[in-house]
């Protein structure tokens, strides 16, 4: 253990419980927060922003960083030790450039931004948020604009924000192998929607009931409830104060029976991720998940490859029926699995089956890229949008509500995020390869039996937090790195069969 | 405006965020956090109250309070700036004599005993508490040592923290007179209890039903939810981040209609309080309710002064009668007012009727005034607290879990807090008296018109803040101090027609 290392550890501490508070008020405001607390309570954020700033960017803490790079090199840290440094280093490179009276004031926005957000959307108008938007991406492009090197443009930054292991270049190539074959393949699957009738999916689903079965739900992947709790909020998300405190929340339909079940099991994959992080990591720069490309990952193989498996249903389906007898009971197991598997072209992410949900995200990478590039007007992003949406779905939104004030990640200034959604995908399909080598999945799940499942991500993705990055964490576990034809494979396995293309 | 003091406003503003941050905490733990949070949640805290220490207490800001304290008698400071001093240098006094380690520790014992004294009253099991109790009766002692001066006893130290105005003196007169005409009243009135039927508070009634109809209520008296939430938790309470958002939570029991049903009028009262201080004094150290009396007395006052009157259930008693009919049809209005304030005596003080109520603080003021003088023996304080049940209420606890657990203040070291609930009844009786000097309160509680009362005490009492003490907001109000004659005539008023005394 190193001595310079501990005369670190106050800052670190410090740094955490700062951080930890801005999550509080985080899940504060998207779930209770009275409607006109948020321009009190953003001074308050502003000014814990100001003191996370404070507390890890100043000249104690950069000399003792430089200090501990050259012990790095001597061999005197810890793994962890190490690990905790390459953070800090990152954290460094993203937030020493930026000047905190500046990032104060960017925090704060993002308050605001996300309620103008909310009424936006509420209200169907995208020129109430445009502003707002305007000015988050001024912010994140000077941001970025400090921090770019030679070689990369401005997204790379914000991409690299999310997963050190992949920029623009490497995107590219991975949405185009995509599109050049999950566009043919959405094509052939469309001529046959209509032999698919999840009709059943859009009747009458009472809301407590809902919530209760999704609660079942979560318990039943191993969601923890001593050690996590769920709410509701107006999009759905997963936060933690560290791994003995992780939560989800949900946004009921009453006229929609997978929305908010899917959205269940995809946050329970994002929860159990948090929970399983060891114990020694927690409260530390590396007790989270390693990127947002692995975090999606499982929560996207929970939700899709998992969830929405007969083998899952096989043991529980018959609860389900029992909770809604009058809408399921003439619903079989086999007409639900290739309900929840129909691949129907629509324009909401968030309820886009499997097949089509890579091409959303395509979109937004594409509008973000020419937002950074400069290509992109900000007042006719409604129209680009559309636009898009039309040429890949095939659809064009009646509304900027359901059109591009559908998500809540931008309020927040989150560019870059949205292609760990796929990213997070081709992941969880390049692991379940791998699992599928060492155990048989669809046995365990005919079981009822998710704990060699869970156990198997736990000690291979769950428990190192962010001490290895995405790259080597499938290294380690699959021999190679994130591979986009097991996603394909997949797809193209899944959808032929469902089809019988 | 002093130049002086704008050097000192950012170390007002982040202690006012960590402050918030750690309401924040406070909130979460009551109402949501899962259980197995709180070992690394407190670490959190811990070092949060840390910083807030460090942040007030140090030599920069020692010298400009000393420097502010000249420009004071100079009279270049607003009277705002004035009290701010005034109430740094109370925390001051409070703060600057603790080392900080110690109170961090005390901080993070306080969070763990809570949840001790949780378990131990569900578990009907003290031993199980008495270890922490132990430990937070020494920390009190100690951090009380640090500040006793002449003339004055630890326990004062920890009164005066609730209320600068009365110590041990000012309440053993204060209680004293109470004793001599409650306790025969009370006796006289106990004679009479059968006159009174009210067995219609025990049926059942609908959780749900319970929850929607005291929401109303609490809005109904002018609680905004724009600005504030309601939520539940093991033991209602009122928390605010600041005036534009004020929190209140109730606990509901299927099987008592008043319980829950007048924790919400109570609650409503404090924070209506918090939600009518002024927008310039929110978020500033005086931007709180100038002491837990005057708190106490809004809370009280709308409980027990207006909700337990007739006048203000003639508009609404229809409401209620709608919600329950099957248990509430046959009774009238008359036996549902002499029902809710039927003088019943009970072993749990938040149940106790207005009228044995203060003996419930009696019995908790004579304990901890005989804890820390040393007269009282921690493992056995369940044996002194029956003897004095018995003695006062003529009741005996039948388990400790109705007995000396029930209420939550001591695991938060809240000692010197009980009184304030008698203190505030006396001043709720005392600002009676001065409204009805100025409006029929009676003729605009029947027109369910609650606006002129509330605006009343906003202007009178709520919108200062903490600029004046409670004795300040009296003499302004009504010309004379605390005096407890009024709150004694009120009881004795009331219940003498009540029962026909």
């Amino acid at each position: 253990m190193s001595k310079i290392f501990d005369t670190l550890q106050p800052y670190l501490d410090k740094a955490m419980a700062l951080e930890t508070a801005r999550s509080l008020f985080e899940w504060d405001d998207q779930t209770i927060a009275p409607f006109e607390a948020a321009q009190y309570t953003s001074k308050v954020v502003g000014i814990l922003s100001d003191e996370y700033m404070k507390c890890l960017i100043n000249d104690d803490v950069r000399k003792l960083i430089k200090k501990l790079k050259e012990d790095k090199e001597q061999g005197e840290l810890t793994d962890k030790e190490k690990a905790i440094i390459k953070e800090l280093d990152k954290t460094y490179e993203q937030l020493e450039s930026i000047p905190p009276e500046e990032y104060r004031k960017y925090n704060e926005l993002t308050i605001v931004a996300n309620r103008a957000w909310s009424k936006a959307k509420k209200d169907n108008n995208y020129e109430h948020f445009a502003p707002y938007l305007k000015k988050i991406i001024e912010y994140k492009n000077k941001f970025a604009g400090y921090r770019v090197k030679k070689g990369q443009e401005p997204y790379d930054i914000l991409l690299g924000d999310f997963d050190e292991c992949f920029g623009i270049k490497d995107l590219d190539i991975f949405f185009d192998k995509i599109k050049h074959e999950i566009i043919p393949l959405l094509h052939q699957v469309s001529k046959k929607i209509d032999t698919i009738d999840k009709n059943y999916n859009l009747l009458e689903y009472d809301i407590d009931k809902q919530r209760e079965f999704n609660k079942y739900l979560s318990g039943y992947l191993g969601f923890d409830f001593n050690r996590g709790v769920i709410a509701e909020s107006a999009h759905p998300f997963t936060l933690n104060l560290h791994n003995h405190d992780v939560r989800i929340t949900n946004e009921f339909n009453k006229n929609n029976l997978e929305s908010a079940m899917f959205s269940a099991i995809h946050e329970t994959g994002h929860a159990l991720y948090e929970m399983n992080i060891d114990d020694s990591l927690t409260q530390t720069p590396v007790g989270g998940g390693t990127s947002m490309g692995m975090h999606e990952s499982q929560s996207r193989f929970f939700e899709n490859i998992i969830g929405r498996s007969e083998a899952f249903w096989t043991p529980i389906y018959s609860k389900l029926v029992e909770t809604y007898p009058e809408n399921l009971k003439n619903i079989s197991l086999e007409q639900f699995i290739k309900g929840v598997n129909k691949a129907e072209p629509s324009l909401i992410r968030t309820e886009a089956d499997e097949l089509s949900y890579s091409l959303h995200i395509i979109i937004r990478y594409e509008i973000e890229k020419a937002i950074f590039a400069g290509e992109a007007d900000v007042d006719k992003l409604p129209e680009l949008w559309n636009k898009k949406y039309q040429e890949y779905i095939g659809l064009t939104p009646a509304n900027d509500a359901e059109g591009i004030l559908q998500d809540i990640h931008w309020s927040f200034g989150e560019f870059g995020y949205f292609p760990s959604y796929a990213i997070g995908s081709a992941i969880a399909s390049q692991l379940y390869a791998k699992i599928n080598d060492v155990m048989s999945v669809e046995d365990y799940l005919k079981e009822g039996n998710i704990t060699p499942i869970r156990e198997f991500l736990r000690d291979s993705v769950h428990k190192y937090g962010a001490t290895k990055n995405t790259n080597q964490i499938l290294m380690d576990v699959t021999g190679e790195e994130l591979n986009v034809d097991y996603y394909i494979k997949y797809l193209k396995d899944k959808y032929e069969k469902l089809y019988s293309l």
